[in-house]
């Protein structure tokens, strides 16, 4: 091996730009060691707000532009390598290269997958018609933005959080909007049914029509979409938006022989090393929404493709390259939203979740105030708690306000493992303006039943 | 014993109907016990919010009236004996009797002591003049309210939450507001010089003089006030306002032969049962206010004076009363107030705090954004994170918005013990309109330096 300089750099390739690889290019700069950073990525540009996106839509944020974060100077002036409007075509391990698809090979000592994820776009007759968008990118974010503005009627397929938050930018627009979601609820990977229906009677507020229970059997058109059919009639349609959720980028490195789970992530141990029969690489890591990572109650292999999950993988990674040796075993994925005027958090199991796992829970539930209820502005808020065996295993919460630190500290709850009856003597503040001095918290605490919730299957 | 019905009630009598007695009194009644309950209460009205006042007075809520929670009718009608306008002036344990004002003596199964606190009213000159007020129950808020609205100059002694709260209030009817701070620093129960500083300086934007440091010598007038005199120079005023704090209400449970630690609070084991001779009395509990607790980090005695403790020792006795045995061992006080357009939150240690323990802490801090840099409406906040040996310890925030459940939140972590790199390392959800990707949060915890926080004594 040749030697350059007096002093060898760590060379670190990432493969990927996305939230997960910039973040940890980033963090990386911050860190003592002598590194030699190139980020391998698809844009031209240098970062950008994917969970922006709807938000500009919507006109709370004004212009696309506005959600770039990061220029590629700004990076480049960092002294990090950004290789944009590239693909890596080829992992070779064992020789420690990455082929682009420019025909450029790079060594490296440390590579780093953080391919993200990509569209699950289901098979059905005319997704490929002129006017059929998805919206996984900052390209399609500015196209899908520009077509809106000349839309009257739009089809949602998928009532998830990006089918939803877009369908509230859409009537906003003034597009006649309906959502179509296949499943009997919609966000059924973060609510639960009863607590679903508090959003879909919000978005009938706003005028969006959403069909459960309903299936896509084709988009109509010729060249240009006209309509959507399903199994609840035709919809007539001039911009349709295929939102029915994304699946892992993981097809290079099933290619390069390392293991992919059942959720079709990347397989990784706790420090987020990947695998290849069964033996870690040490040198190899794999980060955000291509990972496969396991439930922290229930054990399942699952996806965490939130972009808090990819920020928080790259700090880790970015201390282990150092010399640090974190572990996160499991995955509680809290999450927060916001669908109209709603803030809609979750965090670990929901009953379908706990079902799916033969895992019987308790239901604890509240709707309260937010405030003192001689406090003007008071806000509803409805909160559902799971708990199996008395310790609390998952959480659902809605109101206009004052959501998100909850999710949080009952994250911190369910990491802690901490009973219902601890929680229920635990010490919490407490002003008339921002709080009740019985929270609804409390009160759902309190409300827990000895029966199991029984859940459809 | 004679027996007068088939079924004998267990007879709980609760000495004080402030927020402590009249939340276990209501918690009582939603039991299974079979209990007749009295409460022995100085006002004449059912229960007020005490918190709310302030906020009464800047007009936030319209009327003093909408700060009663329930009537009197309400708990009577739930069963339970209120004895309005009456005070305990003597406990006997070893029969089990209680001597009111009246003369009437009850009789007692269980005692409940929650005699709550009184202002601590320092020996100035002049503080019996007319127009000097303190604001510690409803009556003097209805007084201290009506008397505002023909004041001009208004000195307030003392800056603490009540007097910071009350100064705004002030402020907003168009008096001329002055607060006298012997401390160094405002609200140096739940804040830093540094963290105290930044209220400061948003006080002075609304209008309010503020001398720290400043002791008063006297208060002057001729039967009614006219000016405040300090070492400062002198204040003009026709309105004054005793803010210096408060003393657990426990000169009759002293005279009982009970004890009364260092803090002048009634002293209880774990369970909220009172001592006589080192021994506990399983039938005398005592909470809230007059009650004497240890620091959940330090083990110092400690008064925790907060509506949200006695509404939790409510809950608790309630509990032990009817079979249970709960415990809480240490209290980190968590604690969220307004002042002015800031919310302030505070839980566990102050440099200070630690500093009087003689144990070394470090310090992480972070000033940021609340939302995503690109989206509308962002505050600024400012937290200070305490650590000891790694592990959290306190915590002080300061911002427009999102406060309470990020103490909330930070009240678990501590209570479970986690250090900064856990905290460090797990799961927080995040939205562009509510959150940033590396929230302030995050910031903080990695600005931990090994240098320790040096503290003035």
């Amino acid at each position: 091996m040749s030697q350059d300089t007096n002093v060898q750099k760590k060379k670190i390739v990432i493969v990927g730009g996305g939230v997960a690889g910039m973040t940890l290019a980033m963090a990386l700069t911050k860190k003592k060691g002598n590194f030699q950073i190139t980020v391998i990525k698809k844009e031209a540009i240098g970062s950008y707000s994917p969970c922006g996106m709807p938000f500009v839509m919507e006109g709370k944020v004004e212009y696309m532009e506005d959600i770039i974060l990061k220029t590629t100077d700004f990076y480049r002036g960092r002294g990090i390598e950004l290789k944009t409007e590239s693909e890596a075509t080829d992992l070779d391990l064992d020789n420690q290269q990455v082929t682009l698809n420019s025909g450029e090979v790079l060594d490296y000592d440390i590579l780093v997958i953080a391919t993200g994820r990509k569209p699950f776009i289901p098979p059905i007759e005319g997704v490929e018609l002129d006017g059929v968008y998805t919206l996984s990118n900052y390209e399609e974010g500015n196209i899908l933005n520009e077509a809106m503005m000349s839309a009257s009627n739009a089809v949602i397929i998928g009532a998830g959080i990006i089918g939803l938050e877009t369908a509230v930018a859409f009537v906003h627009n003034r597009i006649k909007t309906t959502v179509i979601e296949m499943l009997p609820s919609i966000v059924p990977q973060i609510l639960d049914f009863d607590m679903a229906e508090i959003i879909q009677r919000h978005l009938k507020t706003k005028g969006i029509k959403i069909y459960c229970s309903t299936r896509v059997s084709s988009i109509k058109g010729e060249k240009t979409v006209s309509a959507v059919a399903t199994d609840e009639g035709e919809f007539p349609a001039d911009l349709v938006l295929i939102a029915t959720g994304v699946k892992p980028n993981s097809d290079l490195v099933q290619e390069a022989g390392l293991a992919v789970g059942k959720s079709g992530g990347v397989v990784v141990n706790p420090t987020l090393n990947v695998e290849r029969e069964g033996q870690p690489f040490k040198n190899v890591f794999a980060l955000g929404d291509c990972v496969e990572v396991r439930d922290q109650i229930t054990s399942t292999p699952k996806i965490s493709a939130l972009a808090s999950t990819a920020a928080l993988h790259a700090r880790m990674i970015a201390e282990n390259i150092s010399g640090g040796d974190l572990k996160i075993k499991g995955y509680l994925s809290p999450s927060i939203t916001v669908i109209g005027d709603l803030q809609v958090g979750s965090v670990g199991l929901t009953s379908h979740m706990a079902n799916q796992s033969r895992l019987e829970v308790n239901i604890g539930r509240a709707t309260g105030q937010t405030r003192s209820s001689y406090y003007p502005d008071n806000k509803l808020i409805n909160i559902k708690l799971l708990a199996h065996d008395n310790l609390l295993v998952g959480a659902q919460i809605i109101s206009e306000e004052d959501v998100k630190e909850r999710i949080n500290a009952i994250a911190l709850a369910i990491k802690n493992k901490m009973t219902i009856s601890e929680l229920l003597f635990t010490e919490r503040c407490f002003t008339p303006p921002l709080s009740l001095l019985t929270d609804p918290f409390i009160r759902a605490l309190e409300s827990f039943e000895q029966q199991k919730e029984k859940v459809e299957d």
